[in-house]
């Protein structure tokens, strides 16, 4: 089941971004930090909403979106993780489609998602190609020396 | 001379990116909401810096610009403006000079500049060529449809 995150999901999405392995200590505190941002201001002032995959009461993936300013109809999807213990399941693939779902509802025509070049991400790459997703922009060096920016993009 | 913006500056700040010709309405309100965040919070929480070119009490022109979060020295211009009286004097050089200076003096090693890909942006994007950077992704149909996203980067 895929839903809106509720406050009770909180504990769960930090230690899955944690224990996700392809976020680094500074990424896991953002996710935590917009986490808190969405539980005290709400999704229409933050401009992040997260949702979850859920089976009872565990988390088995999240995802995270919100609108990107000054671009007319443009999303970026911020963070998607799945509990590593449950990977290869599709929840990455449901949780990645009601993010468009979601998006193209409220009126959103592109959702983009910004990853890693270096070997690590190579499974996230290879997921949004498989997603229909184009890898449409690189920034040379962009996290650091040797780890380039890639933009994926999909028109929804 | 270029200096980092006093509380004083602000109403020509807004007054000049109203009056650029280049920012929508939405665009300028965007410059007046950081201007707001800039002067409450302060460069270091809020994330953006403002300098202005300023012959006496008059500002000629002003930029902003702060550090990407997740990306190690990068940074971005959010936005850069001259006053319409005062074009072709220097005053836009000068003042990426004197950010690209300020961003390397804080560790900065990348500065980023989006600008859009229509007609009316062509004398920017002249400029961001001008001055060293590279047209290094586009994203089409960003801000609307026939209106691309053209992201410049300068390596410092």
């Amino acid at each position: 089941m895929i839903i809106t995150a509720m406050r009770s999901d909180g504990l769960q999405i930090k230690d899955i971004s944690a224990r996700a392995g392809v976020f680094n200590q500074e990424e896991v505190n953002c996710v935590g930090d917009i986490w808190e941002e969405y539980l005290s201001s709400g999704s229409d002032v933050c401009g992040y909403t997260f949702i979850v995959a859920k089976e009872g009461d565990q988390v088995l993936g999240f995802a995270c979106y919100g609108p990107r300013d000054l671009a007319e109809g443009v999303f970026d999807l911020y963070w998607i993780a799945v509990d590593p213990n449950t990977r290869r399941s599709g929840i990455g693939r449901g949780l990645l489609t009601a993010s468009e779902e979601a998006v193209r509802k409220i009126g959103g025509r592109m959702l983009i998602a910004e990853t890693s070049g270096t070997p690590l991400y190579e499974s996230t790459r290879a997921f949004y190609l498989g997603m229909g997703y184009i890898a449409e922009a690189t920034i040379k060096d962009f996290y650091t020396k040797g780890d380039d920016l890639v933009i994926f993009v999909k028109r929804l």
